[in-house]
């Protein structure tokens, strides 16, 4: 259209000097892919409460557009590095279980040609956490998993099936990880069942609430448990419900409250993670888009994926 | 409480001259019921789209309370009538199929319990219409449906299973019903697939769109339709799904669109249809209250409900 | 500030062929005054349910800045006349019946000051309409009402003192008015207590539901009501009641709901009533602006406002 | 990704029986067209008051997806038609007179290269209709307008130059147009400057007041205007401004206000419009899906673009 | 219902693992109380601005739903625990001075027949604690008050009556309580009048600003204070002013501002208070549900609740 | 009106013993100014995203009526002292360039007439920063800038021209500033691009990222960059947009993000630069009152003007 100079289908304003960070989404063409992937997994409808999570792969993707490339904390730009984006995974419209089956056996298959990739999946509630980490347990091996909630998610399977406050009683029960892999850290007065704390201390779970978080701060407990973990996992999973923040920084997660993390806790957190050799593989799950306000929620999670693509870059 | 004349649970401000729509539901203790029945059927996860119609039932009861139960035009006061409130359905959190069999078996029942009660049931989505009338049609015999709809309904099953889109389709190809003794009226164009109208002719399906609906005008076409179905069925069932409105009157629908009916029309036909002695249930579906204005739809839908016991009692 | 041509403390866009109607209002100055005034009343404590009305003579103030001063309709342009603005009377903080004193004895002061003045109220809840009315008949002698509301607002006053939902059988019970000169416009089902259904009737009340609005028209039934009242009272007070309009035409009322009035109509109305030379004051109440969608009740007002003063102009 | 079904950039349900209305856009390649064509033009800031009409494009081009391709009415599947879809005009972010004639050479560059094709304007303010039908008239010569608008935005250029009050002074001013081709309808009271009416009869404007409308029917208007206009241009343009209508019907327009058209009454105007040959181009302007309530006012362009569609499939 | 399974008036999702701390509250039912109690207090007509903080009692109930009844932190289930909810005092609509006796008599009442109870008051805005207080006086002798809030509410009774600007100086001026007996934490900048800080001054109030709270920590202030009240008075009572919150952690006040507490700091405060025995009474007021994000400072009244629950459980 | 004591054109209650900081506005009358002043600057088209910034002005304004004159932490009233209000500059409604004129040559007249008044500017978008600086710079001569800041706003002007991403790149290419003499505080990750970061470098601007805030405290930067700029500069101008806090803390910003300033930091920066007798002006941008919720981020800009004028009075 060399004489039609100003028709396209991208009328946005760009800025020569800026890089967009949505530039650094390839788009996946079937190679086998090394570096990040960005895996979609837009199912909320396990949810206890009404949930449209399955918003959020969309949204953070279109939030991704809000950031650009460049920390100028680290002058570096990240333009020179990408991110495979896989796309979505096609949920079904009334069969929930094969939802979840849908998500495990696409992941299996991901991983096996792409071995080397290391995935962030953008959820979509917790739910979906256990076929995605049953999936990199059988290409991986033994997976620890360090989680960020406000909440145990060790819930029965008996009263709802398989929701999203079960997935990591699925994983243990299942044999897909064990207990004592698992750290889980925010947990939050007012917001679990005391059976279910107590099946956390009997199945070996370490759970550091949030009064942890604020005495000892987050750096020196995500050592500590990076510690033990490397000596007993092939690989570490990252999980990151959004619910382990205070309400006043991630309004929009359906299962909001006071007394959470703050916006600088959980991107030191992130920056500490992604530097760490043996973490293989991160889920941002339970944002409503449809009960944000602006679109925080997603901002704050498009920017702890820009976060971790800086330190997975700075790995050696 | 004597000496406290002003605690209580209850701290509204009551005029001793009015009495609350709210006021008529009565709860069921088990009893056989005759006259008028209320349902909640919060089901709304098998929707195609994102849909909170799962709060209908209880913003619809709600709503209940911002109406009297006087009705000036007719110079009656509802009071003296009741309608028995069964409650709701609880649905399962993660089965779904499971879900419209828990409401097809609890009506079942409810309606062999008490055979000559009028059941409205409160969506839910428009799923919930075909576990409701295959109870229907094994407890009565031969239903005739008449629906208020933007939508034929008549979708396939294979693609998404038993969705909002499919109930009239499950109905037909379930035997629950015939083809012929289902109308619909208000379909609109632009909202509907070329095959699934293909569907409706080949089955004998009676249209009417909304231009239809313009011209003759809602009570001509409502008095054909009873006066064919009169002959061939045992019961008529009425199924409201909300959409059907323009969406300036009923904003809360999750699938809204200009070219649809007013509150004066359906408030017309609601009438008519309430008087007819065959109509033997209702539902009134499709209203997400997280979407709408100011419960705007669910007062519609509570008004509806008054309309209907209005003419209800003056049955003979 | 000739040096400084764009320093100003009204930076709005002034177009030199566009006149807003807000430029109708003029402040008084403690004169003698002839023609429309206005005066805002901005109470709403008194109401049963919670409410913000007073919040609306501002925004209704407002939104005349959103219209001009010409009707192309009439070929008419208002410029040349103009509406006294008195301003708003001061409501107390916590004695709502101080509230309704300053209200009755201000309004009395002015009537008599400027006698031939013919006022229009921005409420405030309809508790006001009492203390209108009152001072009112004091000063100009046998009032007639014609009322446009879904309520009687006929209610005891035993239960909750003087609210909205009473002002008029205040009137009644205090000799202010009779019963008989009374006409109530636009009465909708399912809004009333039937107790106070008869309390119009046996007051002499006259009622016209919303039935009679759609079938006989509006304006044939202003002008029975006119020729009536025009025999029997000194003059005729309107009272808008903007919930008589349909909730899709007037979202921001306290009590809205379906099957009301149209824009249309009520604009016919005004027009209509405005020509009447016995016609000496209007109120117009009950919108709460914290609750509307766009100020679209408040320029349903102010629109209301200026077709008044167009056919005011007209008066012979 | 023969092995990964369900992995897709498109993860939204999809039934294999309906077509949305978004799969007739067929994005441009740079060949000659003919048919309908799709442009738009998302330019707001030349207007009066704060407009985000530059986010309706994207969103009308997104509702197209919550319609479908069928007409029950019609009994027609649009699906064997399409609109070439140009993509947008990128406009200037600080120089708005560049922003003008960027729409204007971009439009004229394509009617030059696409004479037959007859496009839809999807703006913007109104401000787009000048640059468009100056390039109208430099490729097709005499044109004719029938606007829909509550105003006739005929300003004076002096105060604020040229804005989206503006547009069609500027054609008739530059020779663009003549005013006796210039056709308004829906005009409403209280909404323009009494000198721009003057302007109108001065310079031959036939104006169509709403009262016009609602007594003559807007059928029998158009036949008129058609009548006349097919004497004495070469080509119809069409200017569609969404406040034209009732603001209950089209909530999302920046200057909303009571007793404008309903959506019955423009998609009747469409469709007569649609099969009338000499109408070769259609805008749609002054939406601003930032003040929209549930994109109900884009959901009513969406759907005036289907209709047009329809209609221009019959042409002979 | 024995073949009605899942029929239910409450039909929500129930983990048997799981209590909601809405189970907590035992409704009473005339007997003598020990332990906590829980009166609403649904007053909001006194307030200085619009406010309905009126629904507070019901939203705060209603966010004892949204959390559970287990510390992980202290590792303990209050499910052994009650708090008895004596209901809400029902308020007059028109006269505010009989809403404010209805407090006082019902409180006396209530405090004489279960003098060991200790209630937690949900008002309501701040003009509940003059009444609320005069019955602690009466029955338990002197009342120190710990109050959290941004403003003195020490304003004059002249000008607007007994409003929530006044509360404090009421129970000062009444001889209900002595001015050295008040502490105010959180008093802000630019929120308050010089004249009524010069009163508290004079009167012997204890004020410590933000900037006392940010340099010696709440822990140190009210140690310091509940030290020196101990030997004073009978009790201490607790009033909590949301407003004290920083606008980020609280946005549904009524007098948000930058500056205030967060989240952290308020729990630490109420859980150390909640240990003190001679803490026997507190009040949350000034939340108004309408101006709320999510119900947010709802979430952290019922938080706060449960906190004090936690703590008072501790007390020897 | 001595016998109409309650009728005012300001029907807000007025406490006796309170100054709302809105009294200290006085208006301009033409004199020579010392002091501050306020300016308020409606500019936001030149926003390269759609901005309503230009309705901050009348937001803030608004919102010093939230607020008091008395600072209980420094005790002290301001009512002694006082803002002289110049208005606000008139914009053109089409032409930017002309606006930004109009921005300078008012400016620079005032600042001619009133050499030694201090004037807060309220934008606007950061557009308006060049225009200003440039006049201040022609009075004044020698200006160092303190910019708050999420963004550089160094960009190049040939992509989109002068827009809110430009104003210091213009300055410093216009000669009007020195980079060394731009400190720029609260610069962002991902938030810019690289070649404007190498742009500051190559030009010798300071950059202080948020990390290094969160390290070296708010002060101690402040501190060191005053005793820089004070040996080479004649006044110190302060430019703070919003967008430096995070999201948290000022939701109302067009480019709102995580990690970034709390409201005690910004406070106490406030305070400190207030102070300084150097400082000779300072805007405050990038607020868009249509995006805030509850005017949260105009708030927290009216508590800053408030901020300032205390620590100016303390100036010696
Ligand atoms: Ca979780
Ligand atoms: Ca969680
Ligand atoms: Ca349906
Ligand atoms: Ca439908
Ligand atoms: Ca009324
Ligand atoms: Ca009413
Ligand atoms: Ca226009
Ligand atoms: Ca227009
Ligand atoms: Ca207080
Ligand atoms: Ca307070
Ligand atoms: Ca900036
Ligand atoms: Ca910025």
């Amino acid at each position: 259209m060399e004489n039609l100079p100003y028709l396209t289908h991208e009328a946005k304003f760009k800025d020569s000097g800026i890089h967009r960070a949505s530039e650094l989404l390839k788009r996946w063409g079937n190679e086998t892919v090394e570096g990040l992937g960005l895996i979609g997994v837009p199912l909320s409808k396990p949810s206890i409460s009404h949930s449209g999570a399955s918003f959020a792969p969309e949204t953070i993707r279109k939030m991704m557009n809000a950031f650009t490339t460049y920390s100028i904390q680290q002058d570096t730009d990240l333009i020179a590095s990408s991110i495979t984006d896989f796309g979505d995974i096609l949920m079904h419209v009334t069969n929930l279980e094969e939802s979840h089956r849908r998500i495990e056996s696409s992941i299996e298959t991901i991983l096996q040609s792409s071995p080397s990739m290391k995935p962030i999946f953008l959820g979509g509630d917790h739910s979906i956490t256990a076929p995605i980490v049953k999936a990199f347990q059988r290409v991986h091996g033994k997976v620890g998993i360090i989680q960020f909630d406000a909440h145990h998610d060790l819930c029965n399977l008996e009263d709802g099936g398989p929701s999203n406050g079960t997935p990591f009683r699925q994983l243990i029960e299942h044999g897909a990880i064990q207990g004592k892999h698992l750290y889980q850290i925010g947990i939050r007065d007012f917001s679990n069942g005391k059976v279910y704390s107590d099946y956390a201390k009997e199945n070996g779970v370490t759970v550091y609430p949030m009064s942890d978080v604020y005495q000892r701060g987050i750096t020196a407990i995500l050592k500590d448990i990076i510690a033990k973990l490397q000596k007993e996992v092939e690989i570490i999973y990252v999980s990151l419900d959004m619910d382990v923040m205070d309400q006043a920084y991630a309004p929009g997660c359906p299962a909001i409250g006071p007394g959470g993390m703050d916006s600088q806790m959980i991107i030191e957190a992130i920056s500490l993670l992604s530097k760490e050799p043996s973490v293989c593989g991160m889920d941002i799950v339970e944002i409503d888009p449809t009960l944000d306000f602006r679109d925080m929620t997603s901002r704050l999670a498009a920017y702890s994926v820009l976060t971790f693509l800086m330190g997975f870059g700075r790995r050696n």
